[in-house]
């Protein structure tokens, strides 16, 4: 009953747009039922918040408007909330944004790809960090618009010097006026693990005001409540004076500190033009984020249980990640040449392998890992040049498998690395 | 701390995308607290499954996995419920479609933009009903396609011979190979509640054979199971012989039948490319609609519950046309010159105006009803091209308001009809 559609010439649009790598990850895990995956971005089911929303559901008011259209820029009472966790959380002593300022999205993907609609034409440039969430580079590549890694430092921070550099290159080719926005994930990075320094924020913040004023500054925080031990104390760009006056969109989520089954994210911005725009598009697309989402999410707010909860994730992830730190330092890797740092929040974790190791899912590294039933994210997707990336790096995640599972693949990963040593 | 964001040049998308005109009804409604909205397009909370949705909320089972991350693609039982229903729907003796020709989507709006993103560059052309469901037009000049109407009959049916002169017209002007996508609203259509003959079908499929055969013929059924006292006897354009190799997309939605506070709908394709693309393209939208929302919608199937809710909701949405026809009736706006079938199905109604009439937003007719506090949807805006457009309908909904505000709704729309006589 399948057409072959051999005559149907598709979109240029959807001739860019190619399988997304987590999607071929997947696929690959399927087809070896045993294997572990420590490539996963998921959450861990085990901390999943069922009661709560159980209690959130339960909890709808009667005239079950939770259950009806919402609007398009999402349920005020929700903003609201998160306008004042925001505030919080930058200890401001007023908002940095109002609701106004907020657009709810299904999860913070789509704030992503508002922005990058509302911002950028095709052959326009986004600048982006190396490494950096490599799903970003399907979003940019699907609009036609180019990804350009940033500068960055031997700590994994951009280098405001060299960027102002870039930017007077940029100048020089006549190219500066193309680029439109500035991808930061600020902390606990996905997938370094970094948190941008307030200072180099601050540096940035001066660079961009100076050559570029125009460049939207978009700074994705979805790690940011997940700390192990103490928040980290750089502000949000949003709060900063050296951005005071330049376009910014701060992107959130409830997909890492709550349940990525609600597909729910936002951004906050304080560029009005960019809210509205956004809304125009958003309309075209979905009119609005579910409203039961939203629902459940106000609920967990104004119940307070929100934050007990946030509270949990924490200590459950930080021993996770010591767990999956120790066994791989228990397991040799270090005495093989692997280097890391023990992530202080997050669900990630990112590995220098030896001198020389391809770790590339054409390499033998990989071929043997997944001979071992363990995968893990090669490094070199995550750069906006994949030819031109470093070739010895990855990307593990402790978010979704069990701690003992954790320790059986770090010890699959050892092995592997010890077999191509 | 909002920035004006003068210097920010917003992308030719954004600049495209307009206002949509929801936003603007509802703006107007809000400044009326009083006001009685026969505009909205909401469905009646009274009969939302607040129940039901508690319920399948309280059986997401232990290890909550539909709190985790769903697949883009959408939850395999429920793709697989979904394709059931579709056969039993148009009587089929095997499935139209099975499970992986379909894919979940964020309400059934978003199978209809990733249709046109996949479908469509710049400058192609989508053929239209005439009227149509009036976002789409917001959908397709934010993406820069050209919404066509095609010839419709007295009844509301597209005229197969006068589609085929207009696709040798578009043929000789070079234009045909612009053609894309055409857009049928084929049960108790938003806005007119015409359903498609069975005969029309058959006969545009011919057409499309001969003069077209890569146009994808997107079906919109989200009113289909609305009806008031039995199935309308056309079988889906998917299931008829004169539609065989030749690719079909039917949507469908949980918004009109379930609750749109879930935002869930879907899109189901004979042509594997159109999925494997819009797949590609969601998953830098999204990655996937919200899986708590496909859990409780594949609840509802699996427990039976959604037949029982559904036989409800037909009983109820008749109960509310007949109120509104009859209020409107009895108000005496057929002596008014005022025209009109009943519906028999859906949550709408059309209404033909007396000669000469405008009941446009900028008329006396339209302030005459603000002024009485009753709101309507002109209906030139439900036209491809509203400057042609005939000037004197009118879309008129029974989904929101309980009966008794519909009446009273009624009363005042034969008031201003009067009063403009």
């Amino acid at each position: 009953m399948n057409i072959s559609g051999e005559n149907i010439r598709m979109s240029a649009a959807a001739n860019r747009s190619r399988e997304s790598v987590v999607a071929s990850l997947m696929a690959k895990a399927l087809a070896k039922p045993g294997i572990l995956s420590l490539a996963a971005g998921f959450t861990d089911n085990t901390v999943l918040p069922a009661t709560l929303v159980r209690e959130a559901v339960r909890n709808i008011p009667e005239n079950a408007s939770a259950l009806q259209y919402g609007s398009n820029q999402g349920r005020p009472a929700l903003r609201r909330s998160l306008a004042e966790k925001l505030r919080a959380l930058d200890g401001a002593k007023i908002a940095t944004v109002d609701a106004a300022g907020i657009v709810m999205t299904n999860g913070s993907q789509q704030s992503l790809y508002l922005l990058a609609q509302v911002l950028c034409d095709e052959g326009d440039i986004v600048f982006v960090e190396a490494p950096t969430y490599f799903v970003v580079f399907d979003v940019l590549s699907g609009l036609g618009i180019e990804a350009m890694s940033l500068p960055m430092d031997a700590r994994g921070q951009v280098d405001p010097e060299l960027l102002r550099e870039l930017l007077c290159r940029l100048r020089g080719e006549g190219r500066l006026n193309r680029v439109k926005m500035a991808y930061f994930i600020t902390y606990y990075s996905n997938p370094g693990g970094v948190s941008m320094e307030s200072g180099v924020k601050r540096e940035l913040g001066k660079v961009f005001s100076e050559i570029a004023p125009w460049v939207v500054a978009v700074e994705d925080t979805a790690y940011r409540e997940l700390y192990f031990s103490s928040p980290h104390p750089a502000q949000s760009i949003l709060a900063l004076p050296e951005w005071k006056g330049l376009p910014v969109a701060l992107t959130g989520s409830f997909s890492k500190c709550f349940s990525p089954g609600i597909r729910l994210g936002y951004f906050a911005t304080n560029v009005p033009k960019i809210v509205e725009k956004s809304l125009n598009i958003k309309a075209q697309q979905d009119f609005g984020s579910a409203n039961l989402s939203q629902w459940i999410a106000e609920y967990a707010f104004a119940s307070g249980k929100f934050d007990t909860l946030v509270a949990g994730l924490r200590m459950h992830y930080a021993g996770k990640a010591r767990a999956l730190s120790d066994e791989l330092a228990f397991g040799g890797l270090r005495k093989t040449g692997w280097k890391w740092n023990d992530p202080d929040g997050g669900l990630l974790m990112w590995l220098r392998g030896p001198e020389g190791l391809n770790t590339g899912a054409d390499g033998d590294f990989c071929r043997e890992c997944i001979d071992r039933e363990v995968l893990y994210v090669p490094g070199a997707i995550c750069y906006a040049d994949p030819e031109s990336a470093p070739k010895g790096n990855v990307r593990l995640s402790f978010g979704t498998l069990p701690a003992k599972d954790l320790r059986e693949g770090a010890r699959r990963f050892c092995a592997a690395a010890k077999a191509c040593k």
